[in-house]
């Protein structure tokens, strides 16, 4: 059967020149970085020249980058190792985020409320965009860190990131953006952007799984969340994980030559796609019309259970998603499709697409062909068919 | 120039047959297990196989496994995650760790203690041997875990862990053993040795880099390091590192095929170069003549530093280390040496040894044989040389 994978903001595959680049990691250059001998050094030599590769993709120094194993552990060090780090007692324990965050900084600022810091979420308008100026609203003085996520996982609307942050800082307040859909997508500078953290993950850029990196602006107080033998400054104990970074930096640095190009060319598809989609009656486009990521379309058809079309375009070979693959196994709603004002129901009958650097027109046509007779079956059996009109 | 790598307690090169096991997962099966359609199942499924894998080199139920990125996030779950899951406020505040740990177990206890934890280090004899009534002793009714390396990583003592995990359990105290260094090399039995948390690392045993798992007893009650998705039952957040996994699972089973063999080889291997260590004037064997490693040989040279060994090793293409590879960059002694009552420079004049898969009886003829003279000649220089009689 015709496969067609349309997750690829769930993970994508590793591009066959980063795999060929990690191999000589695997098997011959395996040293461990903090080891005195040729070994170590070698591994090393590639650490560091990868952490030059990705701090360019986003103008930071690489002294400004440190490893993780992913984006949720980068997520989590950012919110934590900042609300941690404080001296204890202090009264400035205020943490704001935005309310369609992912599920690892959601659950980060729960625990983190558990420990006595108060949370506030920044509602979002019915594209999923945070108004900067609620922000300024809610900033007070006992605030030390705003999150925001630069491009949404599930809806692609990219936030007005550059103001949020002029704003925190002008107010002297962290402002961390998780850009793990962004980075090596559209651009990004950490400097004129303002901001301190910044979480990126080398599996959705065709990069291995278990790479992420947390950019950490020069004099930003936080503490490890993995405390070790002082790799990475001290910041993330830990063996380096080389081949993982060396495929990261390998994703990055061609995502970095062909970015301008491939936006372009996924949006050409994604509008295709968008028109296609519209054309079956009932359905609706999630997210912003303005301000989105070239690769992430969310669309919902009345009367039809995402859950029910992710199955059947299975049956066909289509790979896609209801929302977050982190979220995917849960029965509720996506917090993001109620923050932008949907209905339960409404956000149940979402489904999103997600395109890549494999992804051809043919996969865009394959889909537009199938999908409007599995929508049409399934209304059929829909527990709400009386009230449909179609 | 001949390469002769004798530093696998730092690391090891992945075994090509992982490497084999784990390309169709990096590039072509490289599904998210979070995800419903097929390439998320098939991800999904291989994860599960591979959790049965590891669990049964240490008779755990599967369900009883999580897959972490490292020994020193493992490590760093159970001390945090035991700790920090207690309701606030509540007494039971107290840890005890050996005062031989690797030193993500050493941090984050550290850091536990400015959480408001009482940390007590148990003391160990002249071989690293911490003494079960000890355990007895130390023990109130605070306390609330006790952590014991199960083998060391710097002078490859093995502890009596049944022993200490009997004397917990009976008082009702949570036993954790960081196993990264024994896992795969000997015998492991978490039932018989009433284990609660178990810690192990992929890439001590040929897997990759980017994997280890954290054994969790059925009932024992701890909070994730990683808050995310879901993953793992909700005890590590963070897009599942399958083709790491993969060749954990790989890398453990191919360990427990050949483990008495192997130990039995490596054994041998290390006799012959005690022996030819032990022919160097002024040459002494650190860590426990009876209760060790097959693999771990640690040795000082009186008026010799280990730095410069490991140096001068290198320079004729040999790789050793002073110590544990975390702590290789560190100007301190090592703390283990101390531990086990060794003066620093004692502890500085120490050279680990440590032999693993690919290690040939050549391997150890050439360092045997280039080393005499690199002892005699850093002498020469010694600072201590009008002190030395050789």
């Amino acid at each position: 059967m015709k496969r067609v994978y349309l997750d690829y903001a769930a993970t994508t595959p590793v591009d066959p020149r980063v795999a060929k680049r990690m191999l000589p990691f695997i098997l011959e250059k395996f040293g461990n970085t903090m080891s005195l001998h040729s070994f170590g050094q070698e591994a090393k030599t590639v650490l560091e020249e990868s952490r030059d590769k990705v701090a360019s993709l986003i103008n930071a120094k690489p002294n400004e980058i440190i490893f993780t194993s992913s984006a949720t552990e980068s997520n989590n060090t950012a919110l934590k190792g900042c609300a941690l780090s404080l001296p204890k007692g202090k009264d400035a324990k205020h943490i704001i985020i935005s309310s369609i965050e992912h599920p690892c900084v959601v659950e980060s600022a729960k625990w983190l409320k558990k420990q006595g810091f108060e949370i506030t979420k920044l509602a979002v308008d019915k594209y999923g965009m945070v108004n900067p100026e609620d922000v300024k609203k809610v900033i007070k003085p006992e605030t030390i860190l705003v999150s925001v996520i630069h491009a949404s996982n599930e809806i692609g609307t990219i936030q007005k990131i550059a103001e949020i942050g002029k704003i925190c800082r002008e107010r002297n307040v962290y402002f961390h953006t998780d850009a793990s859909q962004s980075f090596g997508k559209i651009p990004i500078d950490v400097k004129s952007m303002n901001i301190d953290l910044l979480t990126a993950s080398s599996h959705k850029i065709y990069g291995p799984k278990g790479a992420g990196l947390l950019y950490i602006r020069e004099g930003t107080k936080l503490i490890p969340l993995l405390h070790g033998g002082g790799q990475e400054k001290g910041l993330r104990g830990s063996t380096v994980n080389v081949p993982a970074i060396v495929g990261f930096a390998k994703a990055a640095e061609l995502c970095k030559k062909d970015m301008t190009k491939e936006a372009k060319r996924l949006n050409k598809l994604g509008n295709k796609l968008v028109k296609g989609l519209l054309k079956i009656q009932g359905s609706h486009i999630n997210g912003s019309p303005k301000s989105y990521l070239p690769n992430i379309i969310n669309a919902r058809f009345d009367f039809v259970e995402g859950e029910s079309l992710v199955m059947q375009l299975d049956f066909k070979g289509i790979a896609c998603s209801t929302g977050s693959a982190c979220s995917s196994t849960s029965l509720e709603p996506s917090h993001v499709l109620l923050a932008t004002g949907l209905k339960p129901q409404e956000a149940h009958g979402s489904l999103r697409i997600s395109l890549g650097r494999f992804t051809k027109q043919s996969d865009i046509d394959y889909l537009l062909k199938v999908l409007p007779d599995i929508v049409k079956n399934l209304r059929k059996i829909s527990p709400f068919k009386n009230s449909y009109k179609f």
